[in-house]
C-alpha cells in the first residue's frame, strides 16, 4: 500500500493546524490518479500528530511504501536536517518500509505564477 | 510610489534566504502590470534584512504605499499576530505611508493544484 504524509510545521494556533488537516483531507479526493490508498498529515513540531505517529499510523494501517511531501516554502533547516532525520528514524524502526522524501513546496516550478496571481487578486480588489 | 515587500520566515542556512533574494527579483520582473516601482524582500527572523530594514529602506526610495506580502503557507502566530505588529511599527514611526498586509500565500486558491502537480512530478519521475 502506497502513502501519502503531508508535513506541515505546526503551530500553536490550532486553526492553523487544522487548515493542514483540512488540506490533507482534499489532497485525498484531489489525487486518486496517483494511487494513494492513504493520505495522512504530520507536524514537525508544536502540534499532534508528529511525523513518527504519522508514519506509524500508515504503516499501521497496510502502507509499505510512504513518501513525505513537506509543506515547506523554504529549503531551511527543517528541510534540510530535520524531516530527512525523522524519515531516517521512522526507516530505522521498519526497514522493508519504502520512504522517500519529495522536494519541499517551495521548489515548485508554478510557486512564482502562483505568488504572483494571488498578489494581483489582492492589488485588484 | 508604489511598493511591495515580500516577507519570509528566514532561516539560519542562507541558501535558503537567497532563494527568497532570488524570488523577490523574479518578482520585480513579473509584476509589471501591477505597478510595483519597488519590490524588496525581507526577514520575520534569523536573517536579514528585517521587516523594519525593509520597510525603511523603500520609504527611503519614495515609497508612500507599501504592500507586505507574507511568504507563508500556514495562519500561524507569525502570520497571525508577528508580521500584523511589525507593520504597526513601521506605520507608527511613518504615519503618512499607507501599509496593507495581502493575506499569506498559503491562503491562495490555487495551493492544493500546485500541491498536486508538485507531487505528481516526484511520482511520476
Amino acid at each position: 500500500m502506497k502513502a501519502l504524509l503531508l508535513i506541515a510545521h505546526g503551530s500553536r494556533r490550532s486553526p492553523s493546524n487544522d487548515e493542514v488537516g483540512a488540506l490533507a483531507a482534499r489532497l485525498r479526493d484531489g489525487t486518486a490518479e496517483m494511487n494513494f490508498d492513504l493520505v495522512e498529515h504530520a507536524f514537525l513540531e508544536m502540534a499532534a500528530p508528529d511525523i513518527a505517529q504519522g508514519g506509524d499510523k500508515l504503516i499501521a494501517a497496510g502502507a509499505d511504501e510512504i513518501i513525505l511531501l513537506p509543506y515547506f516554502l523554504a529549503a531551511g533547516a527543517h528541510v534540510a536536517a530535520d524531516i530527512p532525520a525523522e524519515a531516517a528514524r521512522i526507516q530505522s524502526r521498519h526497514p522493508t518500509v519504502r520512504i522517500t522524501i519529495a522536494p519541499h513546496l517551495g521548489a515548485a516550478d508554478e510557486m512564482l505564477s502562483l505568488l504572483r496571481d494571488h498578489l494581483r487578486r489582492f492589488v485588484e480588489r
